[in-house]
């Protein structure tokens, strides 16, 4: 069965305030065939409305795994791609869902992907949104863009299913998981502290920008390796050029 | 405004049971820039829950027409579409929502367009059927198939607002010219080299494997500045600490 390849999605949500809304994105994940749902410090009670909204998709709901934080959600996850409710000008290269679904479809063979929704209110946080290689944002009127939380998985899910019953079978580069990849983003704010690109100050705007331009490059195993070994070379010849003096 | 083009799609709600889904249902359709909603047989109360949930879409919820029956409803269309809940494989000529929404689109122009959703236990009745000029079906997984009436209406509405073109193009970013990177590869293995990470004699297949890297990024102008201006901090660090000992 081709749909054992959307086994590899994950849905996450973060700080959901409704449990009705985590029961109908239950079921939108079951119609959609997806399985897996993440919850991200969600609220205490799964109440009856929300059992009532999962319908025949209850299993999902029982099974959903509970973090604190979206870091620890995300760990094994080869891609984050987050959910962007507005597409802001300041946020450059927000891909549609479609242009999504058909660009992951052929990664899901060997690796796992997230798709992460934010809190009815706000949407995501931008410290999520920070985990996250790439955004998406489900096209809508200008007159009335917010979509309700289940409908905006809906959609998300469905362009999903589409895509996976075109899918070609996974030509797979391997990605390094969430965890390598923010191993390797602390290793280069380490190395761009040192040799004083960034200030203390205002370090977290660049890394900002800098995992935008890594999010983007999709990075797999052999590339974080290559890129921490610059890193290390760097650092080497830095204390290389001090140690000199002496 | 090609938003026009969409007012002549009506949704035909038919003896929907649960008040609170006609107010999802007014909220996705605004949300996919619809406004025409009619209600044939429907619950006798909008309750307070259908308002809430129509969110900022009370006013297609409060000018609602209301018919008895849907052949009164379906009057004054030239097309009448109706959404299957299950392809049975007796009903041929069931077509996806996103083939519908082409197909329809250039007939808006000049004629209006009812898209008809049964109620949330049986779907259409057979009499209803036969009312229709054509059928769909939503795409959905065999363990489940059954979709929550609100998230049938979105899916369907959405794939018209896509066809409609009112979709923005997903956000572009401006992507750095070729000359532009060929100087940031360049650039790269200056200092790669003063840096000892690559070797004079076998620095190409370290660059092939970069290139991957970077191409994968898709590189904008502003990432490719970033990178440059940590590649020359680096070289500053460095000679810097050569200079030091003089």
């Amino acid at each position: 069965m081709m749909n054992n390849l959307l086994d590899n999605i994950s849905i996450i949500l973060v700080d959901t305030k409704t449990p009705a809304n985590i029961g109908s994105v239950s079921r939108c994940m079951m119609n959609m065939g997806l399985a897996r749902l993440l919850l991200v410090d969600p609220p205490a009670d799964r109440d009856r409305e929300a059992i009532r909204l999962a319908a025949g998709a209850q299993d999902i709901l029982n099974k959903a795994a509970v973090f604190s934080t979206l870091r620890e959600a995300v760990a094994d996850h080869g891609l984050v791609i987050g959910t962007s409710r507005h597409a802001g000008k300041q946020r450059k290269n927000i891909r549609t869902p479609r242009e999504m679904a058909e660009a992951v479809i052929p990664v899901l063979g060997k690796n796992r992907v997230a798709i992460v929704f934010g809190n009815e209110v706000n949407g995501l946080e931008n410290q999520d949104i920070a985990l996250c290689n790439e955004l998406i944002s489900i096209p809508s009127s200008d007159a009335f863009p917010s979509l309700n939380l289940s409908h905006a998985v809906m959609i998300v899910a469905y362009e999903l299913f589409i895509a996976s019953g075109n899918a070609a079978p996974s030509s797979g580069i391997e990605l390094a998981n969430a965890g390598e990849v923010e191993d390797f983003y602390r290793h280069l704010q380490e190395t761009l502290l040192v040799i004083g690109f960034l200030d203390r100050e205002n370090q977290e705007r660049m890394m900002f920008s800098l995992r935008q331009v890594f999010g983007r490059a999709r990075l797999d195993i052999r590339g974080v390796r290559i890129l921490r070994g610059i890193l290390t070379a760097v650092e080497r010849e830095i204390s290389g050029g001090k140690e000199n003096p002496e």
